[in-house]
């Protein structure tokens, strides 16, 4: 990577200095581990404050970790978990969920990584039919893998179809911050308001330096505590990762860092509109922009400025930005895309 | 808690000054994830110095994570893992080993936390009768959970022993620098050179804010990558990670900082020699000391200093030193056990 | 059900009279169970004359178990399978694959339950790439589940390809001996000279009572006997499961039986295609018919004779002959859907 | 072997006469498959005559079947369950427990096989601790695999033991009519009256071909019939188990067969007693007889009457009779035990 910032993850970029600052502010003398201290109590708290008291929170080490608890804490072996074929659940976990839970997943194809009403209900069949598994999860991902963005109202609609169906919504929150920045609602609205059951509250990728949360809405959660130490995502100095959630949730960080960077996807995006030989693949509603980009011009711009090819058959690319995605790095960005086109578009 | 540092664990201390300073100078621009950076290959080469050039690192988050990775990667469902009854992966992660591996753990009586060749070989049979599990890991915990130390030549014999009957020898190394620390020797002599094939090297309890690494010695290591993925052990921020454990190996950090709690345990060992009313349990090999306490002081004695019950029923109880216990924690602890025993002795 | 015989499943027929025989024969005094009699040895023998000298032969008690048998002995939990989205592992196991193997299944869309190369090859990203399940198994069933049949060349084609991309080829042979009448072929072409590593070699569809046998060709099993007595699969009386198979595989009795059910299959769809509100949709190669039917006579024609509904959305039904399929069943049958047709399409 | 009958094993067997004709008997026409049959609906009605009205029954292949069912339907994998270390789910179904559970087994230590409150009461620590696995279910076997057995009482006492911790009392009954025989009461006294919550309910061991039931006594077993499924144990052609059980609770075969074999192990430890050289361990309470027997004498005997070491190191022996043994096997057998004691204790 020549740059100090390229457009790869938002987990390449650090962490946020005011969650660096809380981690150093909290190492002093000893705390009860596991959570028995009162760092973690008190972003519990905070957590509560935001989502509402009938919720509980279990901190966890990465996203993958979020997911399998949450699903774990659902369902038994025999069902199955509907996600759309994109979900990070069903190709980025390496078949965590599946080895996790013994479920199977019902990946649904869908054109911009979001599920409806209609494409659940294909899948709604079998039922009390010993030989399939049985439904019980659907989960989306808020903001999807494709950078879009699911309304309230779709997020209702969905959740009022699985409740209807005996089963469970869970939300991928990864990126829940830019989502909620995005649609510029409190997290309340988008989630416990809107029907979730379960969310996987992400840290990492908007300036935490490890740390997810699981929480759960109006649900019995006397199991969660022992899923969670089986599946080895229990944290015994459990301050570290309280603080860092904590600073996050103060001050509004975690809306600052993620308006920061839906707004440099924005700006990117829209620079990139003056370029005809870049095809924008997905609505740019969050921090992540997707694009089908002259084959040539890839290796040269990574080189530069490192990111990962989407699919590799269709030329497309994926642009994610960050907390610490600056201005100039977007200008700077553009204009090498612009250099390598020409260079490009001169030959023959 | 009343004071600032208790006896509780090693994990209830925080982190060590030189890690968060490491945590501080890494937090620079953007870095490629999982592993891909360059502080990830830097600390890599660090630990092949110490452990020889075959040796494969895989970084975790825990070390229920980095046990259950060590078992994935050398057995199958239908295997055993024969370990003491008070090892970790026995008594404290919520069935983790069973469930990531399906396999069944052979609990062994000790009086010491250690296994011994003969120990061993009374579990040795079924063997080709597909009816039992078929054994095929050793797991020992250096220093034990009880504190006690196994000595080079025991090592080897273990390791000969599982070797000779096609079996693989697991470290729990939780407390690994305590161990080296404690026997004078390189991590290499007590390993690797010992037969060990695979170490989980604890960080946390060594001044860590987390993370912990998988050490695998002259093996095919392929599918591990895989099995950290599945096992939600691969953190996306890896060079955090990394310069941890970098800033720990360099200098002898490690040592340093194990060498003094394993000495704060010795003073405080040799103190309670002094109050007929403990008996300590254990041999203190390392920053361990058990003791049998008299049952009304335990409460008291908790206010102020806190630590956890070992066994009920015998009132034994666990004190941990760490290597950020000072010598007037001892000394204000040992005085307030002997007043606590004073008045409680007092009494008819 | 209304007549003795319907057109349901053929694991609705009964079990075939030379194989109640040799059940009764092989009741005789005492033998040593779990496979280790004589009747276990000759069978095996038997298998191998028919399949080869490096055929391993293992008896299980089911379809399902000998498929998660199968997946078990080649995969690890972070790989995928691959197969037809219509396969019997991917929806009529209530999801035993993923719980017994940790693995994820990957369902390849199909119009005729086939898979091919070029199917497959969609699947086979990620390679290497620790966040993917490793593809690792091809999974077809022969024949397939919608009655269609892989010529022995595309088997070769389909073993070819998982061979080069260092995968395993499985049979689902629920319904092998239909396959072999079908295509006129010895046992032995359709399979381990096509390339097939492991069969699930199928006996309750063709007039056993129960039992199914799961073979390996020219692959190291020491593991498997393990596996299948960790996952339920081993009988201890074995000599009555080796019995029924000795029986089909004598005097060819397993190609009578399917060659039979076969013809009556070829019988009804040819008796079918005078019926113009009857629309045939799968070629009918072995012994089902799939059909689309008038809604509206499906009940009544249930009510007689007993069969399943196969897509509720498209009024589509499946009907499967047996080995004890008479020709008068037929002959009855369809002169009931014409009556029924008639009744309904007379309705204005 | 070389006479037609032997003591090795209850299941070395083979199938009674009237079961046999049960199976003849049912095979005409076409049936429902999966217990959708009349046979399976009237025989589980039998049972519910003997075990009250409130049973549900799930007929299995075998025994490791039933077991593993009746543990996932009652736990989740951060449980454990406890259980004599000579349990046949602790040791001879490699491990199929854990690996279908997750659970982890905590082993008792015994001289007869025998579970007391004492000895379960020393396993229950940890509870709501998350580092421990937490009890849930505690599995006894009624008779024992040492061939003793458990009072009445002494059930009622586990169960209420249990109970009152919240956990589950399962009753591994692979020999559950010898039992019953033995104390001469009704199944119902000794299980649901008893306080058992579900019992595997042998039938392989007693006369039939194949076939075990799961009981579930006053429980909602909504979820058995997928965990049944997905466990592969789910017999397409039910009414061929279905057909046995029924001829196996019909005019008291069960009783029958299990009294005959019961007093047929009563015939040989009374024989035995005469033979100084030959010294019984456990008491002989149902049909298996288990006997310290001089080392020499053992493959001799073997040659002609066959039958399992039972612990090489103590040079002990398990004998078991069957529903078929006959008096002139047991007279036969102690002569040549007689004979093969004199020839070697003649040697000085």
């Amino acid at each position: 990577m020549g740059r100090l910032r390229g457009f790869a993850s938002d987990n390449n970029s650090g962490v946020h200095a005011q969650v660096l600052e809380a981690l150093a502010n909290v190492n002093k003398g000893h705390a009860v581990g596991y959570g028995g201290d009162e760092v973690t109590a008190r972003t519990i708290d905070k957590f509560r404050e935001l989502f509402g008291t009938s919720t509980d929170v279990f901190f966890v080490y990465n996203g993958t970790g979020a997911n399998v608890i949450a699903i774990q804490a659902f369902t038994s072996p025999y069902h199955s978990v509907i996600c759309p074929q994109t979900a990070h659940i069903n190709v980025d976990e390496c078949g965590a969920p599946e080895k996790h839970s013994g479920c199977k997943l019902l990946p649904v194809q869908t054109v911009d990584g979001k599920l409806t009403v209609e494409t659940i209900a294909a899948y709604m069949h079998g039922i009390g039919f010993e030989h399939h598994s049985q439904p019980k999860m659907v989960s989306i991902t808020q903001t999807t893998e494709l950078g879009t963005l699911y309304t309230i109202e779709e997020i209702k609609q969905i959740a009022d179809y699985a409740h209807q169906n005996n089963m469970y919504l869970h939300m991928d929150g990864a990126r829940i911050s830019n989502a909620a920045a995005a649609l510029g609602c409190a997290f309340k609205e988008m989630t416990v308001d809107a029907g979730v059951d379960v969310l996987s509250f992400g840290g990492t990728k908007n300036g935490l330096m490890y740390g997810e949360a699981v929480l759960f809405f109006n649900h019995n959660t006397d199991a969660v505590k022992y899923i969670r130490k089986q599946t080895a995502q229990l944290h015994s100095k459990m301050r570290y990762t309280a603080a860092q959630f904590e600073a996050l949730l103060s001050n509004d960080l975690w809306r600052k860092s993620a308006d920061h960077a839906n707004k440099m996807a924005q700006k990117l995006a829209s620079k990139l509109k003056d370029i005809p030989q870049i095809k924008i693949t997905q609505k740019v509603q969050s921090n992540g922009v997707f694009a089908i980009v002259p084959h040539q011009i890839i290796e040269p711009l990574q080189k530069e400025f490192f990111f990962y090819m989407w699919d590799e058959h269709k030329s497309e690319v994926r642009w994610m930005c960050s907390f610490d995605t600056q201005e100039e790095d977007i200008n700077d960005f553009v204009e090498l895309i612009k250099e390598k086109v020409a260079q490009t578009c001169q030959r023959p």
